[in-house]
């Protein structure tokens, strides 16, 4: 870890300086000044007890006549193991929770008001071992299983809508797995769930080992600080999954992950895609990795020829925000645990969509039309071919 | 023009070097070392002397068993206009004409495959004008106008595919206009026509005050070289149009753009969309942008507030490659005329979505589904309300 890059935002802030610097932020992150929260002197300090970071941005709108600004402030967290993975189930994930509560305590100190965590955020990400024992033992229930309990209580305790990505056991439905999104409310009642909607088939890693496609739809859940979705992991690689969450109205989208420098999940993408869905659907965007190398007790292969090894490669971490105009803040680290904050004025959502009029202009209907005949087995492609013709 | 920075990439090179330069290329770029193509010195010399940047790069592709190599040199041509739009417009296009010919006479050198121009290439981009005369006269026949009948000519002498983006004029069709891309076969023969499927509305920009959406669907143009498609310029914002292309075959998309440094056209979303298009899509993509300021004789508003001006804000060029795997080259210049060249192997693409299986994962029956229901006026969106719930 110690020879791992911080970020590109921390190669960026070594090198450049003055116009330079101004010039890089306007052109990749979309402003001259990134725009710094102010965030509590004991924040920072418990960051540093705790050793994870914390940074905060403003993502701000015009002033309207009608309509008040609506300033929400969102958070995501980025973190690493609590203790190895050849713990007991119950040690491991008791590890995490005391890690995670340090940096949900201090985004609750912060006023957030919404907050999401990384994808199967509460156990190591262990499908590229392809067992399945002890790993199951980390599924529970999205009604009251032990993480959902431990965040309700944060969650009533700060006033904050609280994103949970676990993997789920639904007993009631045959005791079958789902990788899903709790979203509990601000009272500490558990809104509803989603469950991922494409699973990743990447070379030889399968999560469908392990659980389907969800079943939940596009659903987006409207609390009292907006309309919120999440949309897990590999559904970042599907334009689709992304508009139908627009389609139903979401202002935020979260996007928990658990993705490596392995090139299904590449760094190289991570600005990418969160960014683009963004800037297609006129909402806010929050790109959510987790972070660290995590080993595991027995070797195992991944179908790329290589020998056996132990662990599945660096989780890069480097969450970040992205506004409707596709301007983003820098992002956490690629290395340590950390606390991202953003204070957005949903106002801005309208205000871009007003003036871009990209839904005003997408010929959704003739889109309907032209996958309909796309998804026909007997499909005749539009192809002008130059040796036809000759 | 002297005070524009030159490209981001000039920031970069100018204050970063070894490790740090070789991470952020990692990150940014997609690898560690950009992969210079060897061009001939005369093609320098002949860039020095009309005063346009060359720059070529490797897209290389593993070898495999039983498919041999698939590579093919592209390029993309970037220019300001040739003498100022008070002139003639026969006048104004020959000035074009003689510095394009330059340009493409350097291309025909290197041995280039498929070349792509910019949108709008024979003519000054005069839609913020507002005014229809003189400009609807550069609009011209996509079979056997001025613009064809001189880029085939150059097709046919060096072998080449030239999509040449032109404003048409349809006199079989009630003398209508289009913003039409023209496919020019390798023999000088005229292949078919893509007419730009989404019209911008940005602000008060609108170009449909001179052309409407295209009827020509989502065509891939089937040459000796490869498969390819033109996306043209505002419908680079809409995700489905970029899937169309690709549900057709296409291999490689060329995205000829005429876009400014205004919010509609930002230059912090030019690296992150036809990347994502690449990406999703698992094809090679091409962004072209035209490059310069370009004043008008008359004077006119924007509907921002602004007093009435005569220029429309810089085209910032920085046209660049991008591989299926979301790996991109270095851009051209923000302000001066160029010419990129990409050696690209198309056996990438395959390689590329055999491992990622984006496609195979795209549930896209299950979008034609909920899509179909979305465009129905009655559509109740899916949403989970705390409100209703409690």
């Amino acid at each position: 870890m110690e020879n791992e890059l911080h970020s590109l935002e921390s190669i960026i802030e070594k090198n450049l300086s003055g116009h330079d610097l101004e010039e890089f932020n306007r052109i990749y992150y979309g402003r001259r000044d990134n725009l710094p929260l102010k965030l509590k002197e004991s924040s920072f300090a418990a960051a540093e007890e705790g050793n994870f970071d914390v940074a905060g941005y403003a993502f701000p709108a015009a002033l309207e006549h009608t309509r008040p600004p609506r300033i929400v402030r969102l958070a995501v967290v980025q973190h690493s193991l609590g203790t190895s993975t050849d713990k007991p189930v119950h040690e491991q994930r008791q590890a995490i929770y005391e890690k995670v509560k340090r940096i949900i305590d201090v985004a609750g100190e912060e006023g957030v008001n919404i907050l999401c965590l990384q994808e199967l955020w509460s156990l190591p990400y262990v499908f590229c071992t392809r067992e399945k024992q002890p790993w199951c033992e980390f599924a529970e229930s999205a009604e009251d299983g032990p993480s959902i309990k431990f965040l309700s209580e944060l969650a009533a305790k700060y006033n904050m809508v609280i994103i949970s990505p676990i993997l789920e056991r639904d007993e009631s439905h045959g005791d079958v797995l789902w990788n899903t999104a709790v979203v509990i409310s601000e009272t500490g009642a558990v809104l509803g769930k989603h469950r991922k909607n494409h699973i990743p088939r990447v070379g030889d890693f399968n999560e469908s080992t392990y659980y389907m496609e969800g079943n939940t739809g596009h659903p987006v859940f409207e609390t009292r600080y907006g309309r919120i979705a999440v949309l897990i992991c590999f559904g970042r690689h599907h334009s689709l999954n992304w508009m139908m969450f627009g389609n139903n109205g979401a202002e935020i989208v979260f996007n928990p992950n658990a993705t490596t420098a392995a090139e299904g999940g590449s760094k190289w993408m991570w600005n990418i895609e969160a960014r683009n869905a963004a800037i297609h659907n006129t909402y806010f965007t929050a790109a959510i990795n987790r972070v660290g190398y995590e080993t595991f007790p027995n070797e195992f292969t991944s179908g790329d020829g290589k020998p056996a090894h132990k662990d599945f490669g660096l989780c890069y971490g480097s969450s970040f925000f992205c506004g409707p105009d596709g301007v983003r803040c820098p992002g956490l680290s690629r290395v340590r645990d950390g606390l991202l904050i953003a204070e957005v004025d949903l106002n801005k959502n309208r205000q871009i969509a007003d003036r871009r009029c990209y839904r005003m202009t997408q010929r959704l209907d003739y889109y309907v039309q032209s996958l309909s005949k796309v998804v026909e087995l007997d499909y005749k492609r539009q192809i002008i071919s130059e040796f036809e013709k000759q």
